[in-house]
């Protein structure tokens, strides 16, 4: 599929829209978070299955960033920053213990193996990084993302999107050859730091300044198209400086929190995330082939058993640091699971990896592995933990929503 | 701009988004309607003049398509099918003339400019279909869409469609040799009354009891999903029958309006119209070259010359066309001005012209020419006719706006 016309792109919407909401109501009638059944619906449509969803294409891709974008944009938008700030601390031992465990499990177990030092390094890399889609968005179904666990994942997520810029500067470096220096480390990380403190300090003064004044216009959907602007702008920002572009859209939900708007914007975002967010999940579950996991394919029992020994070493490692913050009153299983998710970003780890000869394909095949079996584990164990002790069962209400409205 | 990463992708939405609001904002200060401005921001941020936007990049094709699927769909959702039925004989006579008019004009004069037969058809072809986006849009935001002569220029634009979908048959047959037999003016013209009807008849009944079953589970954002399936699903119906696709979309906005769960839909949508439809306006604006105006380039006078014969042409027919039905007693002048934009299919007829070495390329940028300036023209004319006798100036309170709440 070189380039989509019209009319075949109008099938894959309907085909996207409609079989993730098919079955993302599935997945909530068996008790299970309805973005389970979104990205089951994307391993069905995906390219290994039925074909109709090329997650690489690029009219996939540019949605789908689209869709995890205003995803992290509403989140923020739900989001005290105050409160966010209260668990700051507690957030940064997770995400320093959810860096460190996972690399060092994942460099034991690659030199257990016998493999080299580089490839144990880029491993155990690869491990590091949680993606904080998957978790935002079960929170969000279960209407919990502001209780303190929601608050402290989505504080480490933020905290380890740094660290992972950190290491991937020095991973980088060792791989390619270009060496590390501190001055390059020092920068990357000032650049980070620079651009979350200056968001934040001076979005605060001037975001809701300005929105007043644009908010005097009283044309519909300018709020809407203001907080997009505000969102793409610091999603791409964050971009230029190293980061995530998602935590440049959560930064800037943060900031229209602080507004007298927020509903406004609010509004607008939810209805275009109706729209995108499955696509996000979608394209995640497309991007999965499930010829790998045919155990009849000798080829695959390698990958498959080296697979398991990283999905074991991923979960085990980011649950344990949930635990790590001692003082912490809230439900410390709740934060691990959270954190457990991977996504792009331990691939990244791994196609660098592969590229500079430092992965074989089947350690790559592996970190694949990790990174689908995470994601996919990740909801259903959410959801056990945070409707366990005979709390009422909201999921039902919550299909397919992007932030509980209070 | 082979494949668009995600930042550049970004800075795009952030400049389409940015000056679309601007300019419209701009435009309304001047009185003008906002499209206006969104059109103009579409000139500047144009390959011709800033080159951020290219029209023909697949991904600003495909969300300016959604943008207009999603225009008419809002506006299918705001009609009232019976009131439309009920200006039916009205608007196909309007239709009727406003297809007969432009083209024996446009042969008239061809070959008083000593043009062959096959040329003079092709450029009479170019020269009858009305693209109701721009005058859907402009009523819309004065607030008129419901008014008499709002809905005889919605339903002339259906059958315009009709009737342009026969003419191409026969063109195409003429042009490319492969003759024009009954049967086949048949065929197309049984399957285009045939998806008409057919949706009318049978989507009455079936979508209002499919959207009562599946709003009982009260899921957010069900509705909207749903509406959009149904949307897209019509439309890409219409385009296998041989229609234009908004055709469809317009069709599931009338089975929507009678469905209980109108409010709900039109919410979602009017939302996601927000982000999308400037990008078609953007799109349609960017698609012009402000080079072939450049009268200094003696290249372009040939051009020019034909372009202005053809505008007068163009203008004064479609206006005419409004007066064919003596005894309606609405504002002619605004049916004959609400016809007056062209669009695409006068640019597909063109361009088989082109191809089957029928069009000089003279010929071809006059016909451009002319689709460029009865898309500019229309807006500033509409507004000053809808808002003239004292009526009060509704615009500044709807830019942006897709469809005037009551």
């Amino acid at each position: 599929m070189d380039h989509l016309d019209v009319p075949h792109f109008l099938a894959m919407l309907i085909l996207i829209l409609g079989v993730a909401r098919l079955l993302g109501a599935g997945a909530a009638r068996l008790g299970q978070p309805s973005v389970l059944g979104e990205l089951l619906a994307g391993v069905i449509l995906g390219a290994s299955v039925l074909g109709v969803v090329d997650s690489k294409a690029e009219i996939v891709h540019l949605l789908s960033e689209l869709g995890v974008l205003l995803l992290l944009f509403a989140i923020g938008i739900e989001t005290d920053l105050k409160r966010l700030m209260r668990v700051g601390g507690t957030a940064a031992v997770v995400a320093i213990a959810g860096v460190v465990f996972p690399f060092v499990l994942g460099y034991i177990l690659c030199k257990s193996l016998g493999q080299p030092e580089l490839t144990a390094i880029v491993v155990g890399a690869s491990l590091t990084a949680t993606s904080v889609g998957i978790t935002a968005r079960v929170f969000s179904e279960l209407g919990k993302l502001r209780e303190p666990e929601g608050q402290v994942v989505l504080g480490a997520a933020i905290i380890d999107d740094v660290i992972g810029l950190i290491i991937l500067t020095v991973v980088a470096g060792l791989t390619g050859g270009g060496g590390v220096t501190l001055t390059k480390i020092a920068t990357t990380t000032g650049l980070a730091f620079g651009f979350l403190v200056g968001t934040v300090l001076v979005g605060r003064v001037i975001v809701p300044r300005v929105f007043d004044f644009l908010s005097r216009t009283k044309h519909a959907g300018t709020m809407t198209s203001v907080g997009l602007i505000l969102a793409f702008g610091l999603a791409w920002i964050a971009h230029r400086c190293g980061l995530a572009p998602i935590i440049g859209a959560f930064a800037a939900g943060l900031l229209v929190n602080e507004t007298r708007q927020t509903e406004e914007v609010e509004h607008g975002i939810t209805a275009l995330g109706h729209f995108f967010v499955p696509i996000f999940f979608v394209a995640v579950g497309a991007g999965v082939d499930v010829k790998v996991f045919n155990p009849f394919d000798t080829g695959n029992h390698t990958t498959l058993m080296l697979g398991g020994l990283m999905i074991i070493v991923a979960m085990v490692s980011k649950f344990a640091a949930g635990f790590a913050p001692f003082w912490f009153k809230g439900r410390k299983s709740v934060v691990g699971v959270g954190m457990i998710p991977r996504g792009e970003v331990g691939l990244i780890f791994a196609q660098m990896g592969v590229n500079q000869g430092v992965l074989n394909p089947q350690l790559f095949g592996a970190v694949t592995l990790m990174v689908m079996a995470t994601t996919f584990v990740t909801p259903p164990l959410l959801k056990r933990l945070l409707t366990q002790k005979g709390e009422p069962n909201k999921a039902e209400d919550g299909i397919g929503e992007l932030v509980n409205e209070p």
